[in-house]
């Protein structure tokens, strides 16, 4: 099978609405709505640093979707398009079939269409830019977080790096709570909904990928504030509840990869419910820097840090 | 050096005209033209696939933005903005400020900002995505050429594969001969003024990556007619015309990597001067297929195909 034949098997459709052009020109066609701001993001996957070798095709089509959709959840935009670059070491028909049913499903549950593209071979690695509407003035952004007002965080936390651990050997898990903390690793779901029903409410958000206090880090930091967090408000699931509380914290606070999404708000704001658990876990202060405390307001240690690249 | 400081060094610069938010969001946020289609294209570029390992970085980063825009040019749009998606086996900081400079030099020359991207640790893989603009109706596509349509290309073609050829060792040129070949196949200029003056005019257009025959096949396949190509015709360097006729004519009709733009237009059209040569090398015929003849009208027997990544 050549290259546009792979394209046409696995990844062309017809286009949809608003789409003038998708696959198979040198660009796509796009046709924005008036008035509306564009969104743009991003994100490289490569196997060994943001997927196991042992991740189903499925699943790992859904997550290299999943987190690019995630940046538009936090940014409260409408998706509306995305390319797909990809290098394969072969041509693999039952890979590239189960790789595209992960993608296709969650790019229609989603409403998002496949725009474009580019196949070519080379070591495994999935680009996808996502693209995405908002109204002008409701972008979601780091920058926007004020003294008093407090730090939500939808789902819960942790599993996805619990799951991890059990991977790499440090934890052992029964079969049902490894299945949990595996499907919030390798299936995880990006907030659109939410993020859109945060629009004129949020007044800072940003998508936990590389661990809590880092990414709350970057709305601390773009907003020129401080916050106090308390720990032992952290969503978690059982699973997670019933490890030791060291591993509880490290996975909670640093552990990265939950793509959920953190926000700040007014103090007393009436938050959406798109069917998507809250929980109210701090504050944001005039004091600069992160203090994590548990929920008798005492200090709690932690020489975490969240996840890089190129951290040696 | 860490993920982030790497960003902010090499790839993070104030926000441009029409970018209300650039590089550190979890998205980027451009201002649309009102009334513009909003046209978008993605290519990912693999060591020993599209580089050699030899390249120097200044032009490989040069290269990876041109190779973006020359699609951009093929459709006729104003660029606005990329985004760029880095792998990298490790950070070496020499390499990357000469990968930074050949790239901002190209977009700063362009007018296009760096909008945003990822950076990751992983086998060397660029993904650049690039985003433009152009009126209701003036994109240009492969589907519009009409039979009696005379077929142009810009520049010359040719080049960039015989340079590879010297590269594989089947040819050799002297010093000065063999700079004028790599330049073409390292430092390609994309067509983005011409592109850009062919609104309205050409009926049909592409760039050409994988070589004449099957880029302009392209065209014939969307457009459903067939065409006659005079090979003889085909603008090429004294370098190139000093070689064997059989080897001109593969790198010619079947070379690739030239990033010239081939394009239809009405016989007779006046054609629009933005100090690029143009060529007449055909027309667009009812018949399907692509002929291939020589000046005499003779026809010229080609066994040649266009480049596949996945063709064994």
């Amino acid at each position: 099978m050549g290259e546009f034949d792979l394209i046409r098997r696995f990844f062309q459709r017809p286009a949809a609405p608003g789409v003038e052009v998708g696959v198979g020109d040198d660009c796509a066609v796009l046709v924005p709505t008036p008035g509306a701001r564009w969104l743009v993001s991003s994100d490289m996957l490569v196997e060994g640093r943001h997927f196991l070798s042992t991740v189903a095709p499925e699943r790992l089509g859904h997550k290299a979707l999943a987190v690019n959709l995630s940046d538009l959840a936090a940014c409260g935009a409408t998706p509306r398009g995305f390319t797909l670059a990809l290098a394969l070491p072969r041509v693999d028909e039952a890979w590239l079939a189960g790789f595209a049913r992960g993608l296709w499903a969650l790019a229609d549950a989603s409403g998002i269409p496949l725009i474009g593209g580019d196949t070519t071979q080379g070591p495994l690695n999935i680009c996808i830019t996502v693209f995405g509407e908002a109204p002008p003035g409701q972008v979601l952004l780091r920058s926007g977080a004020r003294i008093g007002d407090e730090i939500w965080v939808s789902g819960r936390l942790g599993d996805a790096r619990l799951a991890l651990e059990v991977f790499r050997g440090t934890v052992a898990l029964d079969g049902a709570g490894f299945d949990i903390v595996r499907a919030a690793m390798e299936y995880p779901t990006p907030r659109l909904a939410l993020g859109q029903a945060l629009r004129g409410i949020a007044t800072a958000a940003i998508d936990i990928s590389d661990g809590l206090l880092g990414d709350l880090g970057h709305i601390l930091a773009a907003s020129g504030v401080g916050a106090q967090l308390d720990v032992d408000a952290l969503p978690r699931s059982s699973v997670l509840a019933s490890q030791p509380m060291a591993l509880q914290q490290e996975c909670l606070l640093a552990g990265g990869d939950d793509y959920e999404l953190v926000f700040t708000a007014l103090a007393g704001a009436v938050l959406p419910d798109v069917g998507v658990p809250l929980t109210r876990i701090g504050v944001i202060e005039a004091e600069p820097g992160l203090r994590v405390v548990d929920a008798h307001g005492l200090s709690v240690e932690h020489g975490l840090r969240s996840f890089d690249h190129f951290a040696s």
